[in-house]
């Protein structure tokens, strides 16, 4: 038995994870308050370590995609958890992009003075301790990792057991990089089990040890964590996009959004899923924006007025409004105005992200402003919900819900905030 | 029976929970996108009929009263229950003073623009619905509802049975001002019914009906809703607030911030319960400052060399460093330095307000740096905290949190956002 399962052998899962959490929280304090420079020396540092782990790396993730094809899983799967050379180089890019962001913490977020000559600072602080939960994908440990450790916030990565061969490699480059910069190991911990019940103890919040959880994966993952979690979680279960073609839009910049919206990348949670078509558009506008999708290789679910438009176009269900394909199949549906599109949004959406084309401002900002999704664009394409396209440098997640964080999560929404008073001996009056 | 007691009976509790919360959400959908006038006529029609029912609303306080009188309950708490024509005249004006704010909605946080053109802004939307729990301060509800509607969410406000009557006669004024102005009368709604199981409920979330619950009363009440609730809380469970006296302090300012930090009101969360003197300080700066606060009424219980200063001091236990007073004692310890003060902090304080006195800007910096509090205040009173001396213009509470709201919480924390993007046809690159 490797030490981690003679732990959990000797004294339980629930041991070997309060372990885990007191030795995190006890590491966001150190880190909460150490300079920029030192995060920074421990990012570059495992940025090397990726690069000359090279090989040991796609060695490990050999094994994970050996024992993944033995199981039979699908090719998309395999091509998530997939890495090569170029793939391992870009996880050591992106791990010294994210020591090139910005540092959040101690950055002042708002200053002002009181009459009674009181100075008051918004300072943002580090959140603690953030749980990571996810799949295949191996590059998360290392983004994920870097993020939290950027933004001052230990972490605990739970990977898939489907990639753990991969994940504990790269780990171990993140932890060189913390040894080197004389940085707390523990302020990146990766879970040495498999274990299912690792996954429950951690949503339970290990004994007030962490402060948040970042699920990152399916569906079935992440409604698992917003159904037991008992700490917040920043997460969306779904990205229900949708697009309203308004009967103002430009026909031609229409036509390039829904195409990229739909079919740039049909797997992202930016992907838009349902076109909606102003009823008072020209005529044509429909048939011109579905054929083009069809003829982009796109399956085309629609409407009475849509099945009308092409043979192709198969009858949307009631079931499809409420769908996230994340394949390359639309539904399309005819609306009253922009009113009926906002209706639709409301009901079927996820308030994720929706976008409106059209010339007119005013329609424009009726559907932003009452549309109420983390993230509402006007000509444009929804594939833009993304933090490195919003600026962040890198997203951890993207949230749909309104608490503290939403939309693109990157490092600043990884901090909370204190206020810092400076007086000159004020006392407050009876 | 009483309307409500007639459903209760006849679909139970959980039925009537479940019918505030929808009615809650589809008044929160409607009160998010109304314009600031209109809210703000709400609040100031609500004010007028506080000041037209004073008569009303005293008759009823004076039942609350006489039924909390026949149980026998403490001074402090009548004094809380009990409501006179000013104390009714200031509710009035709290909500007149609340109608001034700055409105949050729409307002907009940030702003940039990305190299692609793409205009991004970050604004204030509302949170939703949000359940206030409160005890036995009627004024309470007229606050609470007031900047809830200021902040665009709608309120369900459960107070408790020792303040019912009052409660319902300053519900039913605000519920007047609602529909003066034209707005959905479920956006404050008041629990009709004293049941504990409403309660139990409302912790749960009503079925996704409530977005954030905001206890306020004593620290039974939090501690119940903090371990119960499965939706976030903005909340302290209780104030132990610290004021360090550094070696470098200046001892006249000392004294009267120490004064004033303790006794000015001492039931407040924001009143310091220890005070942390430098060991390095001049001999008679503890003695002085000890003195000071026996002499102003206020119990001492201190260590060993506190103990030595005056016969008056009693020991301090281990317990006392852990105990919020909310009384005229204070518990007394000298420490070495700004290190220990912050080591000590860390372990018995409660995260809410700390402060330094001290000529010395670098051990101010790093008390403000280290001390992982919701304020930390350099050479001002603890009893600083508090929304209207922040500027705030008025509170729902304190929290000590970092998930969203942290400090005291004003009608902008009563926010969310989300990301609304301005194109000109802009698609994503592959």
């Amino acid at each position: 038995m490797n030490r981690p399962d003679r732990l959990i052998a000797e004294v339980g899962t629930a041991e070997l994870m309060g372990q885990i959490g007191r030795a995190a929280r006890e590491a966001a304090r150190k880190i909460a308050l150490v300079a920029p420079e030192q995060k920074n020396e421990a990012l570059l540092a495992a940025a090397r370590a990726i690069r000359n782990s090279s090989p040991a790396i796609l060695a490990a993730n050999a094994k994970d995609v050996e024992a993944a094809r033995a199981r039979g899983t699908t090719n998309a799967f395999i091509d998530r958890l997939t890495l090569n050379e170029s793939r391992v180089a870009a996880i050591a890019r992106s791990l010294e992009e994210i020591a090139g962001l910005n540092d959040p913490v101690g950055s002042v977020i708002a200053r002002w003075q009181r009459p009674n000559g009181l100075i008051i600072e918004r300072v943002r602080v580090p959140l603690g301790v953030i749980g990571i939960i996810y799949e295949s994908r191996p590059n998360v440990t290392a983004d994920a990792g870097a993020l939290c450790l950027k933004s001052g916030n230990a972490a605990i990565l739970r990977g898939g057991s489907e990639s753990q061969h991969s994940s504990h490699a790269i780990h171990a480059c993140l932890v060189e990089g913390l040894k080197e910069a004389g940085l707390p190991e523990a302020a990146i911990q990766l879970v040495p089990t498999t274990d299912r019940e690792a996954v429950g103890q951690m949503l339970k919040g290990l004994d007030g040890a962490i402060d948040v959880i970042v699920p990152r994966g399916g569906k079935s993952l992440v409604a698992r964590v917003q159904e037991e979690a008992r700490v917040p979680v920043f997460a969306h279960l779904e990205g229900i996009c949708h697009t309203y073609v308004d009967k103002d839009a430009d026909l031609d910049m229409a036509r390039q959004i829904v195409l990229n919206a739909k079919l740039r990348r049909t797997g992202i949670c930016g992907a838009t899923e349902t076109l909606l078509v102003d009823r008072g558009a020209p005529a044509h506008y429909l048939s011109v924006l579905v054929k083009a999708l069809l003829d982009g290789g796109c399956a085309v679910r629609g409407d009475e007025a849509t099945q009308q438009v092409d043979p192709r176009v198969t009858p949307a269900t009631e079931e499809d409004w409420a769908t996230e394909y994340l394949d390359a199949i639309i539904s399309v549906k005819l609306v009253d105005g922009v009113n009926e599109a906002i209706e639709h949004i409301a009901r079927y959406g996820s308030q994720h992200t929706d976008a409106i084309v059209t010339n007119s401002t005013e329609t424009a900002e009726e559907f932003l402003r009452r549309v109420d999704s983390a993230i509402v664009l006007h000509n444009a394409s929804t594939q833009f919900a993304d933090g490195g396209e919003f600026g962040f440098g890198a997203e951890i997640g993207i949230a749909t819900g309104k608490m503290h964080a939403r939309g693109p999560v990157g490092v600043e929404q990884l901090t909370s905030f204190k206020y810092v008073v400076r007086g000159t001996g004020q006392v407050r009056p009876a």
